[in-house]
């Protein structure tokens, strides 16, 4: 990875972010934010895909990812952080990009497929199909060449590679193609699901010590696991993937414990919420800081919003010329 | 109809124009701009659908279109002339109405089954399976209220009356429902067909007299009128259907007299040949001063631009606020 590598990630603004989005994404980010140009999109269009009826969500939440992020130490000054719904190149982008994606190509896509077996493939709304086509434009409006990502989406990014190719060949080659940097996956407190809001098993990044005890206390473990010295199988219980996620130095220990059963599930319990509350508690405190000030993070918004336009503005410049309709340049 | 009216309307920048597009829909723009706000689009992008392989017929058109406006009598001062893909709010209401608009609502757009039946659904680009949302776009961006058109795009007005419906529906009630002004079809040179550049049966609009006169002579009549005195079939004869169009006060005459027998084809074709001059001439007349005037023609696009992007820019406001999506506001 050369100095030229550019980040750009996001997440939509569907609600507050938990674990899950910290051990699939956030924790690639502090990292590339330090070495690369990264940019953090907000993505409320992308949200009302699912949400149109109710875009109050997106506006109740945009904020509250905002706080997630720099609480998290996502830092202003390193991550360009933008609303996407304000960035009209984006759409432009999607727009150009759909006259050359096949509908046959937007079926294939996995996230497609399981909505379309869900829904039935003919009720499924136009722009909930040009997702893939949606989310390259997200992701070449600034030319970015690494996107975090969960392992979901990396068959998007492969879409966006393909748009790119194709922009390419056919007009000029001013696209760049991203690569996924693929975040792991994190185990909700059900077990057997992976962490996420819409499954109610996640432990979000704004909980307190003591929620964090609570819902840990109450979470899934082995179910064959009667008694304290029964030797229990950490791989198919959600305690043990926080361990390996969250403390790692001590997963190999706790691995041998378990199967041994010469730890009680409480005490593996309880150091995991330990490591979880000691990974939340710088987060903690960056949120009591940043909470009391609303227009700061307003201002962060505004100012990012405003870099990723110019942004967006040179790379719709050079589309245009590559693709002949720059007609009065 | 209230002094309220706007209209829109344009073309997609495929080509120049013909006396297909007069009768279909120029000559009602040229009587709704002498009373109503009037708005032209030069529908690039929408050209993009089907020529996004070769967007060099767009560039090389789009100066062609405009200079056919101007000597057809379409003046700036009346009708704002501008460039679809420099007003990106068109680019935004796209995303933003193919949140809520069924895959299946498009698969039943007459202009969709069409080009279904012959590249197949699956095949279909994305975009052009879009068509109707981005037309849906392109008349409530300046909330136009009369949109002079062609027969076949009935259906589109129907979608975007629904579409403008549902918005206002889920939202709040800020875009307006428009209604078609249909304009007549018009036969080509080949008889059967409706006129169309893609079919070769078209007359120009910057046809020469000579021009009309080769192309009217060599066009079909009524097949089964070998000698000058048989009977003839105006119903199936493209040349009485440009006296309807461009002599309509002699047409009953020449109906009769083709009936009868009592006029032959040569004739008639010359009575039609000096109608489709005389429209013609004052078209040329304007075209010969705006030809040597190209960047006149350029700023009377740029301006008409900057004037519906401003109308383009205070619809995104309202849009942006009804879906509660306006968050520094």
């Amino acid at each position: 990875m050369s100095k030229q590598e550019r980040v750009l990630t996001g997440d939509r603004i569907t609600g507050k972010l938990h674990l899950g989005h910290y051990v699939g994404s956030l924790k690639n980010r502090l990292l590339l934010q330090e070495q690369y140009e990264t940019y953090i999109l907000l993505a409320d269009v992308q949200a009302l895909t699912t949400h149109f009826e109710n875009p109050k969500i997106i506006s109740d939440n945009l904020r509250n990812v905002a706080l997630d992020y720099l609480s998290v130490g996502l830092h202003p000054e390193k991550s360009t952080m933008f609303v996407q719904s304000m960035i009209p190149e984006i759409a432009e982008l999607t727009v150009y990009y759909s006259m050359f994606v096949t509908v046959n190509t937007l079926r294939h896509n996995p996230t497609i497929k399981t909505e379309a077996k869900q829904r039935g493939y003919k009720d499924m709304y136009y722009g909930f199909l040009g997702y893939p086509v949606s989310q390259a434009a997200d992701i070449t409006f600034c030319k970015a060449t690494l996107v975090p990502v969960g392992d979901d989406q990396i068959p998007h990014i492969e879409q966006t590679r393909k748009i790119v190719r194709r922009f390419n060949d056919l007009y000029a080659p001013v696209l760049v193609e991203p690569e996924a940097i693929v975040g792991d996956r994190l185990e909700g407190l059900d077990g057997g699901n992976k962490m996420s809001k819409s499954m109610g098993n996640a432990i979000f990044l704004d909980s307190s010590r003591d929620e964090v005890t609570a819902q840990i206390k109450r979470a899934k473990t082995d179910p064959n696991r009667i008694h304290k010295h029964d030797p229990g199988n950490p791989d198919i219980c959600p305690i043990y993937d926080y361990h390996s996620a969250f403390r790692p130095e001590g997963c190999d220990e706790i691995r041998q414990s378990c199967r041994a059963g010469t730890i009680g599930c409480s005490d593996c319990k309880g150091l995991a919420i330990r490591a979880i509350n000691e990974l939340l508690e710088p987060i903690r405190e960056r949120r009591a800081i940043y909470s009391g000030r609303p227009k700061d993070i307003d201002e962060i918004m505004i100012e990012g919003t405003r870099k990723a336009r110019r942004v967006a503005g040179e790379t719709m410049t050079e589309v245009r010329e590559a693709m002949g309709i720059n007609y009065f340049a």
